[in-house]
């Protein structure tokens, strides 16, 4: 989506904004670390991320595009991606270009670049372009519309150029052009900013203008930065760092509220968003954020129980199984050749082929997932039989461990509801891997269960989905006799199954009443698709967890058993009014107590 | 839907089923009468009606296959139309099947049929068929499994067979050639039947029985019919008849208890069903299904809560909106040209195009509804002034009239729940003609409310539409204000729109949360329609209403100046859970006391 629109719809509603930028790391782990960042903080939502445009080297470019299309893609963030005129002919930008558009990036903050080396004059490519303005004429005139378009301004005018003034007018070219709106470079003085800011106004400017703003994380940094940028620091803020340099701590702490504070007054005056130059660091801006007080709000306010993709071609996609719902990613990459997604019903729209689960592994290894077996092995520890398994479990549930093969993210709030009954469960006979408590009509700002808005109720039927020994899923099937309104599915690796109803359909588990809407049912249970996550839930257990051990330890042994003697269960409870999924499992008698 | 597939369901269900055979009237005013009776008996769902082929002449013919088209498009029957050998060529018959099948009537009751003149020896037509087992082969042979077939059964044999030996082998021939199932002509020797059907089985005859039954309404008709068709009639019935001859309402009880009797033994030793020969009448079945027990297990189920068509492009089709709950008929007409209907959302595949309302008026001269004039005047009196017209609102929510112009059927049973606060407000300026009381999580077999089958609940948002004065309109807008939960659209002839939220979009009134199935919302306020819906609304009061005085009268006067002065308004109770959608009325004091 492009970004301008989202600003335009803050503004309208006198929502303050952010967003935050990231670069591409020099290293693989690096990147890793990045990723799983990425991952951490989408939950923040910022209006965008922007991904800064690599230095020198096509390398470093395709990393740049890789990373954007990857944090689009699979984090769900509407992103903006740096481009430069540095080095590149009219003909490279536009192969750039085109493969920008062909991974759905619609959003370019168009750049005129620094020189290749510090402190060399800048100088055109032949058969490039000098300037940002004729970079940004060129996007317009090939691509149309197709992308939007954000410039530069640099509040205390450009290192090169004559005067402010003359500064000014080269942006409102650039806006002649067809920028959509301005992120200014990082300032510590708040006078040069609103001084630009009314010059800017005075050139007839009059898009959005958002200050970029660089919380101090520590003052090394701080310092070469603002040397080489020739940032102006103001005197206080200049000799308060100089008395506790030596202290990192209390820099990161004063650069939060430094940050808080100078958001605060251009908020209060008026600009409608702040842009974060993260360094790819997460602490301080989530920090500068929530003394805000724009956390909660923003994080309160889920569109959906889960975290919708920007890739257009999902925009409409509103419903899916709630099997991937603890790995979602792997769900976005089995489904991503879909022509068509399931809105409104899954019924309707799915498309019957779910990918393989090769492509998923392909992305692990690119975002660099696999590098985690040595803390999932210290996490997992090596278990000597079946019990030390269910303990992992239990211990996953007490959220003592931040993931299992099954889970990528540690437990949901609002799973924390049940997690009592879940842990006992594990301690008992079951191996738990995802579940749901149940809802009836709770508020759709509820900031557990809630999301998609103001005045509407929310819903829930319970949920839950485990292995378990044949032996004792016999004995379960028995004691199911007893509930008429719990509907489950049972399988195995061999494909034997056992189900009520006998022909199962598709079952809304989740769902949304809301003013002057359709109903929304985000959250199915599909026999079918639970046929395709039972192979990979399966998998997992070898793939994710067996795999960390040499082949012939007990661990090894143990786990990669679990799949050849387990079945792979779920049950919903249908009566969301005053049904309890738990009653069954105490009435069989037939767990370890 | 063949109809063999219905009675083979409700075997496997073992639930008894019953249908109904109507023959086309001889007269136009018949005809009407007719229509209006099959609107009135749709709610008893029987399984499927028969209509008899017009006896002699192809117009006769023509009015047969236009009754079948009718109450299957219109009234939702599952229809079975007859077809005879009688005076007709192989190739007059393809005619008939093609013009049969374009019409999407799927049974065929295939009979060898009368001789032209009673009396006179049966012949077939040159180039024709002499029985129905060649009639029969025939339909399988070009028309393959396109049809369900069924045939005449006849338990004291055919009146023109050797022995009732040769015509089980007849029957048996019949079977073979392609017959799904077998009705049986009246009887009134419960022993013949029996026999029969044990003759049957004993000749290899394994498909579905149904024996058909006439309730005695009247002794003159009896006796004629009784000794035209040669029936066998115990002694004992001809004795209890003879002594009450005389008495018409006795007659018809007697008519009743009999064939109470006569199909609680049949059903007790295992017939499935029952089929009555209704004599186009509805009295004496209703009576019988009613002491049978039949009725209120066939009439509380609701699949939905409008009836869904029967005819096959709309068998998919589950939402629809709400303006013309009361009026189905002619949103059937005025939808019939969609290629596909919505299913599951109305956002999703809603076709754009309502049709034109003539299209509905020629319906409405077809099936003859343009007589009621007299019967509407009396019940509609001559209005003076606005304040009869009023009152004749308020007669209507009293149930003291059975229909108004936008109300083709009297009040809903569950409307009664709100009968008493819409009667105050068509006493106090408003007049409504539509409305649904709030529902939250009833259970969806309530008597009033529920639809969808067992185990499921329920929910209504609640609805008021009315048409309001300009002047009330604005105090009504002004009181709206303290109610945010209500969202409306109001409009004029003029195309003058008032609406909550500005952008309206598409709300769903009435859903349901069934087991292990995705939830389900038959029914929503949609603005774009609510804009087609108005011309209709507005026009009826020209139409059916301002029509039925004399140009130069008060009456006409005083109605047709409604709809230039008034405006339509529908609003929604979204807060379904504490709402209550007349408090604004009471709050506003807008309206006359």
């Amino acid at each position: 989506m492009k970004i301008i629109e989202k600003i335009n719809r803050c503004i309208s509603e006198q929502k303050p904004f952010y967003s935050f930028e990231f670069f591409p790391p020099k290293t693989e782990a690096g990147l890793t670390n990045l990723y799983a960042r990425l991952d951490r903080m989408a939950p923040l939502s910022p209006t965008f991320i922007d991904v800064t445009w690599g230095a020198g080297g096509s390398a470093n470019n395709e990393l740049s595009l890789e990373l954007s299309r990857t944090a689009q893609t699979y984090f769900s963030y509407d992103v903006m991606m740096h481009l430069t005129c540095t080095g590149s002919t009219a003909d490279e930008i536009n192969r750039t270009l085109d493969k920008v558009q062909a991974s759905e990036i619609k959003n370019i903050l168009a750049l005129r670049g620094d020189p290749p080396q510090h402190g060399e004059k800048w100088q055109s490519c032949e058969g490039g372009f000098s300037y940002a303005s004729e970079l940004i004429a060129h996007i317009r005139e090939k691509y149309g519309d197709y992308f939007g378009i954000c410039a530069a301004g640099y509040p205390e005018g450009h290192l090169e150029s004559a005067s402010k003034d003359s500064c000014v007018r080269f942006l409102k070219e650039k806006v002649d052009k067809g920028t959509d709106f301005i992120i200014t470079q990082l300032f510590y003085d708040l006078e040069e900013f609103f001084e630009f800011e009314r010059l800017c106004r005075k050139a007839g400017i009059k898009c959005p203008i958002i200050p970029g703003l660089m919380p101090i994380q520590n003052y090394q940094r701080f310092k070469r930065f603002t040397d080489l940028c020739q940032t102006k620091v103001p005197d206080t803020i200049q000799s308060d760092l100089e008395a506790i340099k030596n202290d990192d701590a209390a820099v990161q702490k004063y650069g939060i509220d430094l940050a808080v504070k100078m958001s605060q007054t251009m908020l209060d005056k008026g600009v409608p968003g702040i842009h974060f130059y993260t360094m790819n660091l997460e602490t301080s801006v989530t920090e500068v954020l929530g003394q805000l007080g724009l956390l909660t709000e923003g994080m309160a306010y889920r569109t959906l129980p889960w975290r919708p993709s920007t890739v257009s071609k999902r925009r409409e996609e509103s419903v899916r199984p709630i099997f991937w719902s603890n790995r979602p990613k792997s769900y976005l990459a089995r489904t991503m050749n879909w022509d068509d997604f399931p809105n409104g019903r899954w019924g309707d729209s799915r498309s019957p082929s779910f990918g393989n689960l090769n492509d998923y592994y392909l992305l692990r290894q690119g975002i660099g997932l696999d590098r985690l077996r040595e803390s999932r092995q210290k996490m997992w520890g090596s278990p000597q039989n079946l019990n030390d398994v269910h303990k992992v479990f239990a211990a996953f549930c007490r959220n003592e461990i931040s993931d299992l093969p099954w889970c990528e993210m540690p437990v949901h709030s609002e799973t924390n509801r049940i997690s009592k009954e879940l842990e006992r469960l594990n301690l008992s006979g079951l191996l738990t891997i995802n579940s749901q408590p149940q809802v009836n009509g709770a508020d759709s700002e509820d900031p557990q269960v809630g999301w998609g808005g103001k005045g509407g109720f929310v819903y829930q039927k319970a949920y839950i989905e485990f292995f378990i020994e044949k032996t004792k899923l016999k004995a379960l099937l028995a004691a199911l006799e007893d509930f008429p309104s719990l509907t489950y599915h049972a399988v195995n690796k061999a494909n034997e199954v056992y189900s009520r109803p006998t022909q199962p359909g598709i079952n809304a588990v989740t769902w949304g009443v809301f003013p002057g809407q359709e109903i929304q049912q985000p959250t199915i249970v599909d026999p079918e698709s639970f046929m395709i996550w039972k192979d990979e839930a399966f998998q997992l257990w070898l793939t994710d967890w067996a795999s960390l051990y040499p082949k012939d330890s007990v661990s090894h042994k143990v786990i990669s058993e679990i799949p050849e003697t387990h079945f792979l269960v779920n049950i919903v409870e249908n009566n969301y009014a005053s049904g309890d999924i738990f009653e069954v499992f105490s009435k069989g008698n037939f767990l370890d107590s």
